[in-house]
């Protein structure tokens, strides 16, 4: 019936006599896809539409793709479509409609009863409409609808007479003025389903159709007097009225909390707004030959090429969300509509090959007539994602940049981990188990015992136990036990706090931040909600949403398939960008290079210092009285940190090695002053043990005169390293002759010493001529020659600003974001809970800075630091070093600012890959002028 | 004798039968300051001077001025300059001097030969020269001198045979012998003294001249054999050898600790390095008739114009400067020898004249004949230099511009406060009683009893003692102590610790970070090196230069001049630049109209909070658990904030007052977790007061929750005001209901309100609504319409760099420049004294960047700022209320980039006034070219 590639009039269509879609060949627009001037309403019908994909902003998503498929010929019931303009100018004004626009959409509607025949508010043949939102992408379930409209006490009567069908026009009318009353008044929809129970209870029916229509006249009664009392108004009976209230409620959805959370998760602005679509009623409610659909041109779950879908039989849209009835799955219609079905396959086919995408259809049957409501690009999983991009290149669909551009980065996470069934997860949530919300930290999930502390966490997990440490916060102590243990939970800390941080890197399951948990570290219980938690029980900790679940949810293995493979290989072809990891241990590296890592970009050597062997010895170096002790202390770490070193070069077989000397204040390495103070308070107020009280008090004059008001911007870093040069010495030495080591063994070895916090040229200068001196000592000493190459970190807003002269010693850079994003925005990243959920609520700052890059503000630093290092030395190379190595967005601004590389965790490296390819095909489109 | 205006050839001069400094008419140059072609040795002689004070740079200050005398035909030993080139080619070479130098140095010493008609090591007329160091600004006693060079075994017995005086001719080889000991081979001078004080003695003779040449002869051999055992080589017998090692000794002290020290603390680049010149010596101490002296046009003290000197007869230099024998006042020169002094009268005229400015004077007289050995700016106090700036100006001798170059700016401050007698103070060490010295934090002078709590100091005040604070370190709580205290002293905490800002801010004095001083608050001592001072012993502090000297040291009052008033109004005339002071309180209002602010740039409202009467009622809102109990405690507040709003707008009386909305952390109003923490260990372990325990618990809980890992970087500023509205609405509040009572009274009222800490535009547009809605409000209940401004401070780099977008919404910017330079440099104020008095000293930075602003990193943000700001809103008001508003460097840079003011203490604003109007002049002339 539907004409391939041809219009087909509505006219040509054999409507029902029953329900009247009469369209005449009405109106000839002009061609093009914009009408002649500009205006606030769009019609479509009869094969023909101002408007199409292309106006996509301005008709929003369903609004164009209707306007498409209206001019493929596809059948789409008719209507119009109210513009964003109209939108932002009810923004601007305060929430006023702009003047022109009512004239407007009356016109349409005018229109809209010449193509059908039909009249709003009209006493023989009414018109009905459905009121859609429609904003530029897809926001499912944020924004309303209202269906049926134009129906009042006259026109349900017409309805009835004309369709011959009472009961139809009854249960019309009532699922409008509920919808109506929750959409446009405010009202609870709870108050009207209410009373439709009580009457099915009355009646011992079981489904909405076996209530008779004398039962329905009575609840329509009932309905309105609700709307009266709730709404302090009668229900409008004048149904341009209704109409009016309608766009305007759509308008107003856009301003529900809801919709602004959704927005503010999805970075979408808020000043796009949203469209409207008025569009003739059709019904899948008028029997057993009516029904509604949705379907996927591919399986969305898989990705495999499968017609998938659902369908119900004599129902409209609205049952199917509901959830009350079952869908059969659509190859069901092929039996009971062999027409339909096939007609539906055809249309499929054929927008599949025109928007060449995986494509996601509503329809309706309204008496054996197939209609198409909406068509999108349909959402899949990441492994869909992955194996439609692979499919539709072999089928010649798309091409490489096409495919490549097809897979949001950040979901190759899902392919390489753990996932919860999310259907289990969604039974537990609604079986009341979600004990808490956090932060989502690192994006994985993890099942496991509780435990409390980190000797626990290791015990356990040795015997074969799957664990989640839950703390206040961590430190560094707590290393070996977030190792051990599969999930991180902490009640403290933002998403770069201590746990967040070395959970990514661990590329474990964490969520801190969850501020509502009370955790009793001594009692070895966390109570949340008057619910007590204790060592032992089983919790779900969702890393991707921050969700906290009792007891077990369902995990899902993770496939990795061959298509993500080839699909990696492509991503690597197509970028110039390099992706390195950030990685401590030989472990980690190898991890690394199997993921695709071309380098280390940061090895933190301070994490080799927490071993539980060697922070005595640390300890001993940081209290030691004089230089004399201190260098006998360091001497007796040196053998270790070489021995590190050279387990990460012969992993890295000659790939570039970053090592950034010490970084963190030396208090970091020893215990916590009032841990102490307490201990020594108690002892002295006891007056027993007076050994470990001056013990203690010796200890304490230690710590105390290290302590700093704010260690962030204290003696750390490059500040370290020249107020206690043999520390670094130490550090480089230890480099040198691993590398002199694995050199002489393999001759690969491609190490990069790295200064950390440098803010002065003089700092600059004076580690660059130490480093160089051990280096090349060490060279001399052992004979072998090592190319070595010394640069810094830029993470000190000033670096950036004199990177002119930085530059002159340095032979490369690396931003570490972290630090830098702290200094440039003055937020301590350990104390930045206290207001950035606050700032993220109000939309004050559009993500955490710590997780996607400022590009305005931080980002113009790097901007600054990279076009005034490369002024003074052209080659240098440049990465990035700090959290935002592995996220998307970030990628793209690094790669569009001529990084040399990203670093980022070796999990994460996948999505860089991808992203980093992503920036240039983006930039290759952008500079040939296309639109995407 | 001399003959004004022209030149006089040395040869006219009678120069006596005895010592042969027989000049010649030698040689003659071409004219012009630069001899033909660049090269090391610059001659002068005989009323001509290669080169003249416009080769400052080069020939260095001692060595240019020496020039421009010979080329004035004032009397001057001949000789030659060794450039500033040739020390720079040693210091390039890793300390060899240039090839080309020696063949020009014995070029010079020819001609030398030549004028003078006497041989260095002529066994007859021997030569015998100076060897002085020079560098571009006078270092006056860090670098090095040798005398009498050309002496030897030989020599020694020529020069007895010519000049007829056995004891003079050994006595100069003595001299040459300990100096050449001393500064050329590193041979304490003690072990030369020791000698010679054992033979006088052994004679009874008491002074030098008493030693018979007999005993000299055998002191030489004795000194001789001290060389030899200490240096391991016998003393260089070769007067060209001498002059070598002598000029390379001169060369390397510039590298000397002491030198070094010098530069760091003035400002003085390593680069510049050292001249040399070698000069043929004159005698003072050749018997009554000849002597030493040195000399001022005007009185150095008060700058009054009478001449100002003193004279050693029969003696050279170095006794003057070693203080053995008591000079006579210059003027007794006119009983002795008549002549000389009218000539030097008349040469002292001509100087000034020629020079514009006073001289300070070196000069020698031999056998009643004179020499000018040096000329220079004389070293004068800061009342002096305002004095001779006025009074040249009113002589006619020099212009406004000029006269207001004349004063250091910073040296106003001498002029405002009680200075210490130095001679007193110089005694005081001498006795043994430097204390200690910490960092000089507030530049005052102050004398009192010692306290240790600021109750204490409270009361003694009242009491009408005079107290000096002394904590480990000061608190919030600490501050009315502070007030009533007359100096601060703490043995933590840098330059822009608490205590130091604070006590600046108050304009007391203030000694800091004097880190040798246990402070034991508990037992109301302190210790230093073994030492006690018990509460109420008196001790001195002397905030310009850190010492803390133990007893009373005599305070000289200061003379408030009608000239400096004078001064400081042509200052008004000559700048742009606007001069506003930091104020909390009416009292400090008041007294910064007095020293000339035009308006307050920043008043602190958090320093209202401390106010005994108020802290319980801040507690009280911070501790609230609602809304509600917070708006009961703001409600509290607000009449307290009103008032002292009042109180300031009425002191400023129509000029503008910036009010910065509370910027810390509220845990700064809460005590120290420690503390409590402390208190409540001790209770627990003891199970006493469960009572206080419970209470201590429920603190420790808010105070814990508050606590911030970097409180610098938290939640604070209008962080702080945007997730707690009802705060800043409050101030808002207190702030508009005090300009609408002031204007209904007066009429007069300029309200700033400022935002603090903003870093996003979202910060800015929220508070900026919220403040212009209350203070609309309160202009419409009150009646009176005030006009006002919203603004905000810049002091997070990210402001800075997006300052486009903060000026859409701000009126005006104040630059915060304490934040700014911790979070640029990545410093925190209060840490950063464990590691930048090591920079400093390393000259890894030139300048404590929280005292003089960073012009590179810090300034390079505020030109970034002020250019995108004001291409938002050109119009845009910039000021700057930082620590540095009363630094002159940084005033100068506050002019450049065309600020609107800066603010600064009270105390601070003549300073500012005056560096204002010198960096407008300096501006000027330099953009006409002229040389400096």
């Amino acid at each position: 019936m539907v004409r391939q590639g041809g219009a087909t009039a509505w006219a040509e269509f054999d409507f029902p006599a029953r329900y009247p879609i009469v369209f005449k060949d009405f109106f000839r627009f002009t061609d093009g896809d914009r009408a002649p001037m500009a205006r606030y309403v769009y019609f479509f019908a009869d094969g023909k539409a101002e408007g199409s994909s292309r106006l996509r902003s301005l008709l929003g998503g369903k609004g164009c793709e209707i306007a498409e498929m209206t001019n493929l010929g596809i059948p789409v019931p008719p209507g119009f479509t109210i513009t964003t303009e109209a939108w932002a100018e009810y923004d601007r004004t305060g929430h006023r409609a702009p003047e022109a626009l009512w004239p407007e959409v009356l016109d349409g509607i005018a229109r809209l009863e010449g193509v059908t025949g039909a009249k709003l508010g009209g006493a023989s043949r009414p018109l009905l409409v459905s009121v859609r939102s429609g904003a530029r992408v897809s926001m499912p379930g944020m924004m309303e609808t209202v269906l049926n409209l134009g129906l009042n006490d006259v026109t349900v009567e017409a309805l009835a007479a004309w369709t011959g069908n009472e009961r139809f026009a009854l249960d019309c009318y009532r699922r409008f003025i509920t919808m109506f009353g929750d959409v446009v008044l405010g009202i609870e929809r709870r108050d009207f389903d209410e009373r439709l129970d009580a009457v099915k209870r009355h009646l011992g029916a079981r489904t909405d159709p076996e209530v008779p229509p004398a039962e329905l006249r009575k609840l329509i009664q009932g309905y309105k007097a609700v709307v009266a009392e709730r709404a302090g108004r009668p229900f409008p009976q004048d149904p341009p009225e209704q109409l009016r209230l309608a766009i305007t409620a759509v308008f107003d959805s856009w301003y529900a909390k809801r919709a602004v959370e959704y927005r503010r998760i999805h970075g979408i602005p808020a000043d796009w707004g949203t469209a409207v679509t008025v569009m003739s009623m059709v019904f899948g409610n008028l029997g057993e030959t009516s029904g509604t659909g949705v379907a996927f041109t591919r399986d969305p779950g898989t990705g495999e090429r499968r017609f998938y879908g659902e369908f119900l039989v004599n129902a409209q849209g609205e049952d199917v969300v509901a959830g009350i009835r079952t869908p059969e799955p659509i190859t069901a219609l092929r039996e009971s509509m062999p027409g339909v079905y096939d007609e539906l396959v055809a249309i499929k086919e054929r927008l599949e090959v025109h928007y060449r995408d995986m494509q996601d259809l509503e329809f309706t049957v309204q008496e054996g007539k197939l209609f198409l409501l909406q068509t999108r690009s349909g959402k899949r999983t990441a492994a869909a994602a992955v194996r439609v991009a692979v499919e539709m290149l072999h089928e010649g669909l798309i091409d490489q940049d096409t495919a490549l551009l097809r897979v949001e980065p950040a979901r190759l996470n899902d392919l390489l981990h753990d996932v919860f069934d999310e259907s289990d997860k969604a039974a537990a949530i609604a079986d009341g188990r979600l004990l808490a919300k956090g932060l989502p930290a690192a994006p994985r999930a993890a099942v496991g015992q509780v435990v409390f502390d980190a000797d626990r966490a290791v015990e356990w997990a040795k015997g074969g136990k799957r664990v989640i440490l839950v703390r206040a916060e961590t430190s560094p102590e707590d290393v070996a036990g977030m190792w051990a243990a599969d999930g991180i939970l902490t009640s403290r800390g933002g998403l770069t706090s201590h746990a967040a941080v070395v959970a990514r890197g661990m590329g474990k399951c964490g969520v801190v931040g969850a501020g509502d948990i009370a955790v009793d570290e001594e009692r070895h219980v966390f109570e949340v909600g008057g619910f007590v938690v204790r060592e032992g029980d089983k919790i779900s900790v969702d890393g991707h949403t921050g969700e906290v679940v009792r007891d077990e949810v369902k995990l899902i293995e993770p496939s990795i398939s061959g298509e993500l493979e080839e699909f990696l290989g492509w991503a690597d072809a197509a970028r110039i960008l390099g992706v390195r990891a950030n990685a401590d241990t030989p472990e980690d590296a190898r991890k690394a290079r199997e993921l695709g890592a071309e380098g280390i970009g940061l090895v933190r050597t301070e994490h080799m210092f927490f071993d539980k062997e060697r922070i005595p010895i640390v300890r001993a170096m940081i209290m030691a009285a004089d230089k004399k002790s201190r260098a006998e202390a360091l001497a007796q770490l040196l053998p270790f940190q070489r021995d590190d070193f050279v387990g990460i070069f012969r992993a890295m077989d000659g790939l570039p090695v970053t090592i950034r000397l010490l970084d963190p204040p030396l208090h970091e390495f020893l215990p916590r002053y009032t841990e102490l103070l307490e201990e020594y308070v108690r002892l002295d107020a006891r007056g027993i043990n007076p050994d470990r009280a001056d013990e203690l008090k010796r200890e304490m004059a230690t710590v105390g005169a290290l302590q700093e008001a704010n260690p962030m911007l204290g003696h750390r870093g490059c500040r370290l390293g020249v107020t206690f040069p043999e520390i670094y010495e130490m550090q480089v030495r230890a480099i040198m002759e691993a590398a002199c080591e694995v050199a002489r063994a393999s001759g690969h070895v491609e190490p990069e010493i790295m200064i950390p916090l440098t803010g002065t040229v003089g700092e600059m200068t004076l580690t660059h001529a130490m480093a160089r001196r051990v280096a090349d000592a060490v060279i001399a000493e052992t004979g072998v020659t090592v190319g070595y190459s010394i640069g810094t970190m830029i993470e000190v807003p000033r670096a950036a600003l004199i990177a002119d002269q930085i530059a002159r010693y340095a032979e490369f850079f690396s931003f570490g974001t972290n630090d830098l994003t702290q200094m440039t925005f003055g937020y301590s990243r350990d104390d930045v809970g206290k207001f950035l959920p606050y700032y993220l609520d109000k939309g004050l700052v559009p993500h955490d800075p710590f997780s996607v890059l400022d590009q305005e503000g931080v980002g113009e630093l790097i901007r600054i630091g990279i076009e005034r290092g490369r002024r003074t030395r052209p080659e240098l190379k440049i990465g990035i070093c700090g959290e935002h190595g592995g996220e998307p967005e970030s990628v793209e601004f690094c790669h569009r600012v001529r990084m040399s590389y990203v670093s980022c965790s070796p999990f994460m490296i996948p999505i860089a890959r991808l992203a980093a390819a992503q920036a240039l095909i983006k930039e290759r489109k952008a500079s040939r002028g296309d639109k995407r």
